[in-house]
């Protein structure tokens, strides 16, 4: 590497915090859109054009108000103030919403890391502990010997349910194929098909992205049954009907941020290394 | 049974209101020391002499000032009034320190039912559960793949053990007898002797009732290693050595109350239910 | 169903017994290339033209000498007369080699079960509980504590992985990518990259269908670990090496239908039901 | 350690080879009753009056016909050659009967190693393992979903328990008293009392040193049902009704040194190493 690789890590929550610090590393780093307090050990930014090979954005890279997403900031930052600072041709790494950037950054290769199979699996991770602790924090009873249900047997529902096991849980997936069953039955746990769901179960999280609990399925449920839905939205739940019932449902979104930020912002700094290494790979 | 055994449940916190419901599936349950908002299932107690064949008193029965403990009423109860109400020879509950009701109780047989094995290895499945469910609020990395050092391998060291298991912890157990290290064997985990404590681990459970973290311990660790200690006072870790080196400790004590009291209650309840059980078997 | 659909289960080892009655439960099933001795429970087919609506082969239903495979008869059967009683439109399953069968049964459509993703998962299970029998009987050391390398974090791996951790063997797993990783975590173990394999493990499990371990590998392990190679031909463990090293390996193949035939045919049977099930919805 | 304390392996299986190359390790061993097959790495004994400090005997020490039990050898050793050998005061090891040397050995200490609670808390983990070995070589299905019930929750109970949860069985524990229940919730598996064991198990083991399974109680059961009994003679399970009722039942007694005899040897070399050290210790 002839000069060092000059990334600019702006806005978002503490997860991107840890990840400027990952990978500060192996990088130029230099961090804009957070209160001094939050960057002790990093650079700050001093925007000026083409300075930056490359862009990291937050999960979600622009508020309502169309600056830059930064929760930890105490003013605001201009989307085309970062696009100046970035050269011509360099990369510009979003969580998700990449093409809202697409007018800015015309010049730049825009990648949604989020879109990468391997961070997906590895959130499920955080996500599945976020998840359990919720659990634990709204439940009065223990998930040791609980009937739980846990809708979709991806990654999220393989990470809760190796989780659950060890908590003694008594665990029913709910699938909808025969390679679910199969699946589940290579986990060591019980499934239905999701169309059988009975209402005998204590906590229910929900990790398939389709309306599985509407109104008439929710109505078969017991008051005191905890649902935690961590489909991205619409999410699985029918939410109004859940509250007109009295249903409690927790909608978790984001749980990797909220509850792990040094594992989260770790997790998108290295699939972003990996991204920027075979990228320079093919340059060279 | 000819005629229904009278229980008095007097005082406490949420644990005593499901340890009541419980208790009401098989007795003739009553209740004081509660606001009437806690007890609308149950019978409210208008106190008489003689009235109740036994009185079931909270983990902690007597508050510092010398009344009844009550944390969930807004008045106060002498424990004479509840002496009063309980005929001679009748049996009385408490968890801990039963001894303070010895003068009152002079006719009444006094018995800890925080004495029971059973109800001691049932508890180190909420306190586990409890201890967990801190270090996930606590950390803000994964416990999957964090080194964990869990110091004893008792009741709760072995919950601990499992539950972390699930969690893909890399767990160690500190033990102090060969037994020990067969005991972590018997549960798949390592174990290392409490001398040869290392220092590399994020997560440390203590569970052993004696102070194993004394100042020079505690200083050779990182301060952003989290101490939870689970045993009793005076619990085994230096607190103010911890707090001069920077180093958070989490004294966690009473967690099955707190985090699971309606599997708490139950689990008192049915220790008493055998009791009494067991009692009556003899006198017939 | 206007009339019963007749399926010939013809040939195979134990498993197809058991896949037979499985599929009487639903099918009018008759078998043909076993003893007598062997299916009691099951009806003897008497071949005529254009009898059945479906043959089920084995998972390899060609031997050498060009009849069908008979592993469990004292007879010889040739294809053609298979072929003659199923009539023209019909469904030949068979586990691999379907287009062996393709000259003789010109007018159906032949099927490779063991083509279903559903069935190879479902296989796995039977395939690592063999694999892990094949290590107990060999090894004379016990599990527990046991380095362990798993090549390969697919279904068997997964199978594996679960099963050993029961053991509390030490595990860890050997991917060649990012992914990989990320799986391994997601499973509670260790992941190195293949490449970076050590030579410190008393067992070594091969799921990866490449040549991984080749010589220069194989020359790095001590001649006292144990070698398993699930891998299907050629394998990923170079043999004629580890002869000449000393090293102990066994290619166990075909474990599903050895160490669990009444599981194994159960899979296939429902595989197939799921299959015929399929096909005759889309001509209703 | 002045001069070497001298040991004196005789007899046993193979077992007895590993424990005396373990113990090898930090004494001067020798050893007699093996074919000089089986002790290339070790010192074969000259037996000459008080040469040694301590002699190991196997677990069983004396054979029917009052000879040393030797299987690895095809010569016989009388007891009392060995008795010669071992200095006044010096230690014997033997693993049961320890009562059958004392006339022989009166002026020594005779110890029991099989005594020793960390040697059979220990042991349970090979004990476990070579029955799962048992039950995979004899079932016909995956252990993977099966109903097992395991009768007994001490260390045996226990370490099978761990083993088959990682299969992903369908576990029931068996239990005689409320603590025998609450041990099954922490190792997070259901529990029945023995009296109310019910018949639909595809594997049961036996843990339990009194008759559980006596003719009523077998009678009940399914012919396909296998029986695995672990306990010492004479055993849980009536073996006669058994045959009669057609039920097949595993009598599976010594496995440590069956089917892990490194690691058995090891255990009690280690175990026989402690308590040398601490007779040591109070002679200093």
């Amino acid at each position: 590497m002839s000069e060092p690789y000059k990334i600019l890590v702006a806005g978002g929550d503490m997860r991107q915090i840890y990840c400027a610090l990952q990978l500060a590393e192996r990088y130029d780093v230099s961090v804009t859109g957070f209160d001094s307090s939050y960057t002790k050990k990093l650079k700050n930014a001093v925007l000026s054009e083409n300075k930056y090979d490359c862009a990291v954005f937050p999960v979600v890279p622009v508020s309502d108000d169309g600056f830059l997403s930064t929760p930890c900031f105490s003013d605001k930052i201009r989307l085309s103030d970062i696009a100046d600072s970035v050269r011509k041709g360099g990369l510009v790494f979003s969580g998700l919403d990449g093409e809202k950037l697409s007018d800015k950054f015309a010049d730049c290769e825009i990648v949604n890391y989020m879109n990468s199979e391997e961070l997906n699996i590895r959130n499920a991770v955080p996500t599945a502990e976020g998840a359990v602790q919720t659990a634990l924090e709204e439940l009065s009873v223990t998930l040791s010997g609980l009937k739980v249900l846990i809708v979709g047997m991806g990654r999220t529902g393989t990470a809760l349910t190796e989780i659950l096991k060890g908590f003694g849980a008594d665990i029913t997936v709910a699938v909808h194929s025969h390679k679910g069953t199969a699946n589940a039955l290579l986990h060591g746990v019980k499934s239905i098909y999701t169309k059988d769901i009975g209402n005998d179960y204590g906590l229910v999280f929900n990790t398939a992205p389709s309306m599985v609990f509407n109104r008439y399925m929710l109505s078969r449920f017991d008051s005191s049954t905890l649902f935690i839905d961590l489909a991205s939205k619409p999410g699985g739940i029918d939410f109004n009907s859940a509250i007109e019932l009295g249903i409690k449902v927790i909608w978790a979104l984001g749980l990797p941020g909220k509850t792990a930020p040094v594992t989260s912002g770790k997790i998108i700094a290295e699939t972003i290394d990996e991204i920027i290494t075979e990228r320079r790979k093919q340059y060279v």
